[in-house]
C-alpha cells in the first residue's frame, strides 16, 4: 500500500486506523450480512449509529445547552441557504472575513437584507476584526471560525447581542471551544470529521424555535429536528465515517488532545516560515494564524509552481494554494498526523537550502 | 465473511465483486497515495472520474439529445423541492400513483398550483392510469416510473404535449426505457446504483432554458451544470460507488442485461404469488407490477409478522413492507442475484408448505 502526505484542503486525509476499520468491515457490517452502504436507514443497527454519533458529538463538544442535532446533505452550501432562509426575518450580519463570509452573505441576500458586520477586506483577510456593527432587528451574526483560503481562524469569538450562528465546517474539534455560545453551529464534515456528502448542524432550542414556518419543509431545520434526519434517506456513508471519526478522537483524547496535536502541527510550519528570512511570506498575521490552514507565497509565482511541483514529486499532496487566490497552502487537519507535519516542515527547509 | 439475503427497499445491495473492489482500493486509490474519501474534488483524478461516470451513464442511458447530467446531494426530496422551484411557472400536473407523487405533488405546492393529473387512489394505488387531464399552462407533468411502496411500474409512458419529469428513482438501468423521450429525469442512486447521498439529474438543454432564475443560486439546476456539479463539494464517495456500479452493469451488458435479470427475477416469485391459490396476495393488478419491488400480503397481520420474522431467522433481510402500508415486499433492484430471488421463492414455498 502506497499512502503519500497529504495535506488536502478538503476533502481530505483520514486516520490510517479509521480507513482500514471501514475497510474490514466493508462487506459485512458487524455481523449484519451486509455492507453499511447496503443497510436501510431504518434498521436498528442505523438508527443506533445516529444515536451514538450525536451522543458522541454532544460529549466532545461539551455541549450543555440540550441542543438538536441534525444532519443534512448539500454542504456548507446548502447550510448557507438554510440558515438564511429559517432566520433571516428582517436583516442578517456577516462577518467579511472573506470567500466563506462573502458565499454565505451572498446566498442570504436573496432572503432579505444581508449585510457585511465588519470587515478584513483592508488587509487582504489577513486578519479576524474583533468589532462589530450590528444594525437594530439583526436576526443573527454570521461568522466563519477558520478561513480555509486565507488562513485565519478566530481564537476570540463575537460578544454582542444577537444569536450568533458559526460556520465551523474547517476548524470543528480541532481545538476546545466553548460551543454553547452559539445559536448554531454547523460543519461539512469532510475536513476534520469524515467523508464529504454530510453537514451536521447543532441549534439550540430556544433559537430553532424562531425559525421562519413558510419554508418549503424540506428546507426547514424543524422537520430534520422532528424527524431526527431521516426526513428522507440520510448520507448513510457519510454519518458512519463521522461516527468513526469521533471515536478515534474520542480515543486520542478528545477536543484538548486535538488541540495540542493541531497546535504543535502548525508551530512546525509557522516557524520554517518565521525563520526564513522572508523566502516563505505567511499570508495571515501572526495573531490571527490557522492551525488548520498555513497559507503563505514565496517570491514569485513561478517560484511557488516550482514549490508546488517539487513538494508533489517528494510525495507531497495538495499544497496549492486555493484556485481563488493562488500561493501555497498546508492543510493540517485533525487526521494529519505530526510526522507529516515534520516531513512538510524539513521538505520546507531543504527546498528554501536549494533555492533561497 | 457473512453474507444475508438482502432484500433492502433502500439503501439497498450492492454486487459483492463491486463492494470487494472499493473495500480493496480504500486506503490507496489507483496508486495516488490516498484513499477516494481523501481526494480533492478538483484533483485530476475526481475530474476523470466525474467524467467518465457522466460517459457511462449517457452511454447505457441511450441518451442521444445531448442531455445535461449533473449530481446533487438531498436525495428525491431536494429533487422534489429542485423541479417545482426550477420549473412550475403556472401549474404542475402530478400523476397520483401513490405516496411519491404524494411527497412530490406536496413539495410543489409551495411554490404554485400543483395537481394531480389522474389517480390510482380508487383502487389502492394496485394500478398506473393510462389517462392525463392536463390543464391549460401545465408546465410540465411528474411520474414515477416505478413504485416501492405499493409495487407498480410504468410499462408505456405518458403521450402528452407537455414536458414529462420522470423520478426514476426506483428502476433507472434496471431496464430498457428511452430516456430521450422525458425533459429531464432524475433519481437517488441508493436502489439500483450505488451508495445513498447522491441524487443525479438528467436534463435536456431545451427544457433548462425554460428554468427559472430568480431562485437560490444553490437550487438552481443551472449552476449545477454550469460548475459541473462542483458548485461546492459533491458527495465524492457516492458519485464513485456510482461509477463501480456503471462499470458492472456494464460489464454485465448494459441495460438489456438487466432487464433479461430482472425480469427473471420478479417471475420466480409472481409465479409463487400466483401459485399459492391466495396464500400470497400480490397487491399490484398484473398488468403494472413492478419487477422492482415485489409486494405481496398474507391471511392477517400476524401472520404477515411471522412470515417476516421466520424469513429473517432463514437468512432473509428487508422483507417487511414499508412502514406507512405494511404486509411484505421484495425488493429486486440490480444487484439482487437470481439466486437470491431462487432462494427466496423456495422460501416463500416451503412457508406456506408449513402454515398454509
Amino acid at each position: 500500500m502506497h499512502r503519500v502526505w497529504n495535506f488536502n484542503a478538503g476533502p481530505s486525509p483520514m486516520p490510517l486506523p479509521v480507513l482500514e476499520e471501514i475497510r474490514d468491515e466493508f462487506t459485512d457490517y458487524r455481523g449484519t450480512g451486509m455492507g453499511i452502504i447496503e443497510m436501510s436507514h431504518r434498521s436498528g443497527e442505523f438508527q443506533a449509529l445516529l444515536a451514538e454519533t450525536k451522543a458522541l458529538l454532544a460529549e466532545l463538544l461539551g455541549l450543555t445547552e440540550g441542543q438538536e442535532i441534525v444532519f443534512i446533505q448539500g454542504g456548507g452550501s446548502m447550510q448557507f441557504v438554510m440558515e438564511a432562509y429559517n432566520f433571516l426575518r428582517t436583516r442578517a450580519a456577516y462577518a467579511d472575513t472573506g470567500v466563506w463570509a462573502h458565499k454565505a452573505r451572498d446566498a442570504a441576500a436573496f432572503f432579505g437584507e444581508a449585510y457585511d458586520a465588519n470587515s478584513a477586506k483592508d488587509r487582504n483577510y489577513s486578519y479576524i476584526p474583533d468589532t462589530y456593527d450590528i444594525r437594530p432587528g439583526t436576526d443573527y451574526l454570521h461568522i466563519t471560525s477558520n478561513n480555509t483560503i486565507y488562513g485565519t481562524e478566530y481564537w476570540t469569538f463575537p460578544d454582542v447581542n444577537v444569536p450568533v450562528v458559526c460556520d465551523m465546517s474547517s476548524d470543528i474539534l480541532s481545538r476546545r471551544v466553548d460551543c454553547n455560545q452559539f445559536a448554531m453551529i454547523w460543519a461539512g464534515i469532510q475536513k476534520n470529521l469524515g467523508a464529504a456528502g454530510t453537514a451536521l448542524a447543532i441549534i439550540k432550542k430556544e433559537f430553532l424555535e424562531t425559525a421562519r414556518t413558510d419554508v418549503p419543509a424540506f428546507l426547514q431545520y424543524r422537520t430534520f429536528v422532528e424527524k431526527d434526519s431521516a426526513y428522507n434517506t440520510p448520507a448513510v456513508f457519510c454519518i458512519y465515517t463521522l461516527n468513526k471519526m469521533l471515536h478515534w478522537i474520542k480515543n486520542m483524547g478528545g477536543a484538548d488532545a486535538m488541540e495540542i496535536r493541531n497546535k504543535k502541527k502548525a508551530n512546525l510550519l509557522y516557524a520554517v516560515i518565521d525563520g526564513s528570512g522572508g523566502f516563505y511570506r505567511g499570508h495571515a498575521e501572526p495573531a490571527h494564524r490557522s492551525r488548520m490552514n498555513v497559507t503563505f507565497n514565496l517570491a514569485s509565482p513561478e517560484l511557488e509552481k516550482d514549490f508546488i511541483a517539487r513538494a508533489k514529486e517528494n510525495g507531497f499532496a495538495g499544497v496549492g494554494g486555493h484556485r481563488l487566490v493562488g500561493g501555497c497552502r498546508v492543510s493540517l487537519y485533525n487526521a494529519v498526523t505530526p510526522e507529516a507535519a515534520e516531513a512538510m516542515a524539513d521538505f520546507m527547509k531543504e527546498y528554501m537550502r536549494t533555492r533561497g
